[in-house]
């Protein structure tokens, strides 16, 4: 077996956002054992002009399933963003999840040189390969928002690690 | 070109210890306007059993270094991780990127199924395929440590934004 760009892209996913679900459903207990409302989680931002918690998460969710729809072609679901609180946001994941599960390899692999436009802001795109679309854009930024969903969550005293946070990395 | 082994680590460690760098240069600039030590950062943590910023840097340039010199075989460079101030970090920094440029995609690929045999934590040691310990353990590290010191600095107003992460991600 080598490294194709199914096995580069859908596993770290998969990987990632079980971990990703993972973490909140440690906040949920956090807060239910500190009696805290998990709205003071999801709400939080590490700075005032940054995005809260519920959008580091769903930004996740969408990196992931935008790269391998663009990639493959295949339609991807569409949802409403009307999350609120963590339950909800655990099965949003959960949705992803199982979507990536229904993408055959084949839909990915060969698509290295495949041309990948994309918005990027309001009013402007870019186009990179399919190569460089999932190392220099996708992959940063699912991962980018798993850290500091997990970031939030240490910073307000959540009983996380880095062992939660590469939880699935035992395959 | 498909995507291979040399691919998917060389141009990801080096775009985002690149981008890395620029965060810090920005952080530097960013305490000399506004006239505070830039240890204030530097010693930051985002929760008090979270390592420093200092220690963030230093981890993801290992990250980095490790997963090519354990894949490859190759001799890295070795540190005394003595780093205190930013200046001291980004040249640590550049001598991993100018290593990371000496190795030979020939050193890289084809190691998907090579056993790698490595030490988690003080007395214990985990055994994956090259494949996986780079999609599962060095690249979440790399990114994970990169995100955690962007966001110690994004959660003390240094003025950096998503794109300054993404930076070099236009090959």
């Amino acid at each position: 077996m080598s490294i194709s760009m199914s096995s580069a892209s859908l596993p770290i996913f998969q990987t990632m956002l079980t971990n990703l679900s993972h973490l909140l459903a440690k906040a949920q207990t956090h807060a239910e054992a500190k009696k805290f409302d998990p709205s003071v989680l999801t709400q939080y931002r590490l700075a005032p002009d940054m995005l809260p918690f519920t959008r580091q998460v769903l930004i996740a969710c969408d990196a992931a399933k935008l790269c391998v729809a663009r990639l493959s072609d295949l339609e991807a679901p569409k949802f409403e963003d009307t999350e609120t609180n963590l339950v909800e946001l655990m099965s949003r994941i959960q949705k992803i999840l199982d979507w990536l599960k229904t993408v055959p390899a084949s839909a990915l692999d060969g698509t290295e040189l495949k041309s990948i436009t994309f918005p990027v802001g309001k009013d402007k795109t870019r186009t990179m390969t399919g190569e460089d679309y999932l190392k220099h854009w996708a992959l940063p930024n699912v991962f980018f928002h798993v850290t500091t969903a997990y970031a939030i969550l240490r910073h307000n005293g959540v009983d996380i690690g880095k062992a939660d946070y590469l939880l699935g990395s035992n395959p």
